[in-house]
């Protein structure tokens, strides 16, 4: 047997943003807000590393920031009280992935994915020994439970899903996650939830949680990031929910992988917890998308989805060109002077979407400055 | 095929630290300093910060650390001149040397580990679908390259040497290099080199990477800490180097797995290093290792080997208990309230070796709270 890894050696976000910094356009593609963090966050760090958090947190995280994720999740009124038996730190989310994988996969075993897809997950499955097995979201982004039926058979071990979704922004509902615990009921199957976008959504939009479906909780890993919650992404720090013996068996690695994760961003990331407001931090990022959307209605792109989540847009570039999406973008970027994604990079089979992806988490004037300058263009 | 986990739930590190907290016992067990790191140091954090360095550093690496490295190379008049494409920041070493198996194992390929060793790296193998062949050192903690040439064969993916030696702090020579050289000219074998003390010896001994070995260079990943370099275990970042082909392996790895690594650390990492005194910090080191053997030098306990090197001393117990070192410790730390981490836990087959070690990088007030508990102890 050998190993597998279908991944590329630059990864989509990596190489549009090298393409917007040598073309100097503006950079809507990687998903990163260019605005300063909340100032307490940053006088947070500097507090712990003065109070010297410096050495090793434990494996599971710094104990503060355990108690206080507990808090953060009672006051959302969800129904599943954690416990810190429940809660990893980890520094990333894709790490969370990549490591909740390695913690249940054996060597053959399939992983069902939808696309389009974030772009880590084949290539984590692959290097883990596992076997990708590609299902399509349906045209508005939904799961296709028909599909998923005919999928699933006695190698599959596990599903991962992603809610709020990248790249569309869609969420799946309460009704979607009954429908999953249906069809994994009484199986051995794991779902892999991906939830980085989970404080993130907009219209009054509810969020669900695979770790608060009373059927789920047990069968599922739920991967969250501070960095995205926070819009600090290069912190690199989230968390994994699961039940106690999954938790287990992701320690399990963890603890010889990473081990444990920055202690005087742990440290400053409690802190912030206490003083972190869910709904301003929402109105915020919502205003963002509302701002994007208004600034770059003019133009001749095309919606087939208003984003309900997360950091970004999806739209349709037929009435503007018969380029593929990669070489759309790359256009984009190198004459237009705006860098978004390819959607098709979301994709194993780079099939041609004819939309790409902008990352609307960005100042107001650089939203504004990239709409001016594909009005010029165009 | 079975992916096998050898590894236990809890790792020696944290048992034997959740010991000594739960006792009240003077920790000498896990490596981690209890002084400040440098006030320099967390100045940096701080300005990195608030200078907005809070967004994902680039996959390799923040530029001017990597700079910076390269710099610092070429300071320590090393033969081999280093170039960005041959340094990879990674968070913490143990993910470091876990990414390394992960970019060049297939399942079944053999791995060639020293006993005693770190107790990540045989975990590591074999979440990787590697499997470990277990060599043991001389009794003066020497490679035995008769054994090593013997273990050879077609199935030989990679050989994990660590110099300085964690738990024994014994440094490998140039004339070691050369024979590993020897054995492995030709061959498709990988040297992953586990360097993480290697600005940490003492005595004017010499350290040598094998990085810097002409005939080695391009067949190892080799793997350094800053937390270890700068007293600071809690910030969990290091670095790889290695060839270019080999650095381009790792990173399809990395880039999917950790992807980035804390971004306001790295830019204080990098400012840091170009005021870092090494010789002031090596003597720092020397003056605790020589206190603590001063101060321990009335217990009857015995020393095999003055430590070379690194945060570690081991001693002999044989003249104290008839215990297995394993319970030797856990009774010092409950009843003599001195932690202390067994030295079988370096060894797969946990045997008995009658030593434990402990670690000198603690405030001389700290050595001496030790040294005096165990003097009314014993
Ligand atoms: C880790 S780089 C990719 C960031 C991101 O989440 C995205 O752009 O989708
Ligand atoms: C990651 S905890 C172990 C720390 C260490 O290097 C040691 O004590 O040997």
């Amino acid at each position: 047997i050998k190993r597998k890894h279908s991944g590329s050696d630059l990864t989509i976000f990596s190489e549009m943003t090298a393409l917007a910094i040598k073309n100097n356009a503006v950079n809507l593609s990687q998903g990163f807000p260019d605005f300063e963090i909340d100032g307490r966050l940053q006088s947070f760090l500097a507090e712990a590393t003065h109070q010297n958090f410096n050495q090793y947190a434990p494996m599971p995280g710094n104990p503060l920031l355990i108690e206080n994720l507990i808090q953060f999740n009672a006051k959302r009124n969800l129904p599943i009280a954690l416990a810190p038996e429940n809660i990893t730190i980890s520094p990333g989310a894709s790490y969370g992935i990549f490591t909740a994988l390695a913690a249940i996969l054996q060597f053959g075993d399939e992983v069902i994915v939808w696309e389009p897809c974030y772009d880590s997950y084949v290539p984590s499955i692959e290097i883990n020994g596992g076997i990708p097995v590609f299902l399509s979201l349906t045209d508005d982004f939904q799961i296709d439970f028909e599909a998923l039926k005919n999928a699933i058979n006695h190698r599959t071990k596990a599903i991962i899903v992603n809610s709020p979704h990248n790249p569309s922004g869609k969420i799946l509902k309460k009704e979607d996650y009954d429908r999953l615990a249906e069809l994994l009921e009484g199986s051995q199957i794991i779902l892999i939830s991906d939830e980085v976008y989970d404080v993130l959504t907009y219209d009054h939009g509810e969020f669900y949680s695979a770790f608060n479906h009373l059927k789920l909780k047990n069968q599922s890993l739920c991967i969250f990031s501070f960095g995205k919650m926070f819009h600090a992404t290069g912190w690199k720090i989230g968390y994994v929910l699961a039940s106690e013996e999954l938790t287990a068996a992701y320690r399990r690695i963890h603890q010889y992988l990473g081990f444990s994760v920055n202690a005087p961003a742990q440290q400053a990331l409690a802190n912030f917890l206490e003083v972190f407001d869910v709904e301003e931090n929402r109105k915020f990022l919502q205003k963002k998308r509302d701002f994007f959307l208004e600034t770059f209605r003019d133009l001749p792109f095309t919606i087939r989805q208003k984003a309900e989540a997360g950091y970004f847009q999806i739209l349709g570039f037929e009435n503007i060109s018969d380029l593929s999406d990669k070489d759309f973008a790359v256009w984009l970027t190198e004459i237009g002077k705006v860098a978004s994604i390819p959607v098709s990079a979301f994709y194993q089979n780079a099939n041609d979407t004819k939309s790409v992806r902008f990352c609307f988490a960005k100042k107001e004037e650089t939203l504004l400055r990239a709409a001016e300058k594909l009005k010029d263009f165009f």
